[in-house]
């Protein structure tokens, strides 16, 4: 099951609506900008080249818009990217989102995965395209990619590193070299942040070159009008980063608390992200899931990512309510 | 310059706001259901399939929501078709909108634009992907396509018909056709029947076959959360399409008569669409535009088209107020 996506059919299987679901399993910010589209003019064509949004976009990035793509969503950036540069071989540090390697399998000749837990330095192939999440899902490890990068080079790859999960931290972004290197491609998810998975605006950096070449092949008008005002708005929201960063310090630190104490964890790993994976010692997720159904409480379970097994769960950080009822839930399963 | 697209530069070079330009270049109907988007939770992640909108758009459209595919505006529906169908030929009935050469420039080996005003019954090459809009663009001609049917059909094409237009007529589509064709696409803009460029949405009818091979490269969570609820309101509006066809005979037969009785123009194009292509005696379509610039009215130079020159002009239906205006500025001119 795909992220987020699965909260309806865990609302049917429980009886109530999705709204009465703790979904633990959606790693979206609880916090979204609140916006009132009652001025959004939605009858005629957007400005075509979205111009303001970019410029926003640019300035709170600290880019230039020449160096930006703006998707309907960061998947459509992904499979754009993927239909342009049709690379022989995709190389997926894994695990990782599960639609890379829908867009590899669409758009390339072979893959291959990377086990990043046992073989991060092993060489991919010379020129393939080499896909890194960063912080990385669904463990959440912010990774320094000094000696990847270095290796990427020597092997002349293309690189697209995935930057989704980095607002949430305090990390800094590799996007600011991409002026110098004609390889690299960042993309970034502004839903996740703004918490506002309904919105569907994604974005690609890279070098003014590589954009030019993409922008050749989007679709006109490829963003909703009332999806660019929401965004324009969250994005002079100059509060909202920060805010939202303190928030989830204190959440995170609350809800490794929470898990540890269950004592049903035999490893919570370190999250520089919004969620937090961990080991069941004993249950297997499908168990652990079943039984926190009557608390109409939804994780995701981790067992279609590559190289984990079924011993993985993974919580997104919530509101102080949610993680009680979910404290509560955990006590009564020990 | 692109449909809708060149009211932003156009409103510059007036020296006033977008606002204030009368434009009769944006083919969108006039009238755009009210809604209220207070009560649209942007922040989860919307139902992955779409299912309650697939379900709308059959029932309004008389299909199975198996034979529907839903993209982010019909622009992405037809550069997904053409990017999974990579044909060797696309022959295109031009003219046409300029979005199909675009799409058939980055999909296809070779592109044969059949003259319609003059050869329309030319043979296309075998298994080559023909592309006709019906009714047709920029003249609004609705063609009885049997004839060219079987001319497809001899030369096993690919066959995408564009109806974009078709709502605005009492003419038949042909998508009941798809269940048992399966070369058969049929393309549906929704923006420009419910007034509403803004919201990104468009639909491929097609044979089950053919949907599924398609929803198999769709990205996930294409659509706005904003727009599919808009959508689902305005689909639910039972009255919306009889009273804007109403509204829109109404409205052609006084931009008819208007643009009759101004003698600026030696042919004026019957229409079974929503705007009116015209043939300028002596001005060129670019002295004609600029002569309208102080009225602040913009409309459609057709010199772009392929096989029009610019003494071809287009104008969309507007509301009496604009026509008034009209009317007013074509007897400044002469």
């Amino acid at each position: 099951m795909k992220h987020g996506g699965n909260i309806f059919e865990f609302a049917k299987s429980c009886g109530c609506s999705e709204k009465e679901v703790i979904d633990f399993s959606s790693n979206i910010n609880p916090r979204t900008p609140e916006y009132s589209f009652k001025d959004v003019n939605i009858s005629p064509y957007a400005e075509p080249t979205y111009e303001v949004l970019y410029e926003k976009l640019a300035s709170v990035y600290k880019l230039e818009s020449s160096q930006i793509a703006m998707y309907n969503g960061a998947s459509s950036a992904i499979f754009a990217l993927f239909e342009m540069l049709k690379p022989n071989i995709s190389y997926l540090y894994a695990p990782l989102y599960g639609e890379y390697e829908r867009a590899a399998s669409l758009h390339s000749k072979e893959i291959k995965l990377c086990n990043r837990f046992e073989d991060i330095y092993d060489t991919p192939p010379k020129k393939s395209l080499v896909v890194f999440v960063n912080p990385s899902t669904p463990d959440g490890r912010y990774y320094d990619l000094k000696k990847l990068f270095r290796i990427w080079k020597q092997q002349k790859c293309s690189v697209l590193i995935d930057e989704s999960f980095l607002p949430f931290s305090s990390k800094k972004s590799i996007r600011k070299l991409i002026s110098k290197n004609k390889n690299l491609y960042v993309v970034q998810s502004l839903s996740k942040i703004y918490g506002c998975a309904g919105i569907r605006i994604g974005a690609l950096f890279s070098h003014e070159k590589n954009i030019k070449a993409l922008k050749k092949r989007q679709v006109a008008w490829g963003l909703s009008s009332l999806d660019v005002s929401f965004m324009l708005w969250a994005l002079s929201d100059e509060t909202h980063l920060k805010k939202s960063s303190r928030w989830m310090d204190k959440r995170k630190t609350q809800l490794e608390k929470i898990l540890h104490d269950s004592r049903l964890f035999s490893k919570i790993y370190d999250s520089s992200a919004n969620f937090i994976l961990a080991k069941l010692s004993t249950l297997d997720a499908q168990t652990f899931q079943q039984k926190l159904m009557p608390h109409r409480i939804l994780i995701r379970d981790c067992t279609s990512f590559d190289f984990l097994d079924s011993s993985y769960v993974r919580f997104a950080l919530k509101d102080k309510h949610s993680h009680k009822k979910l404290k509560k839930a955990l006590n009564a399963l020990t």
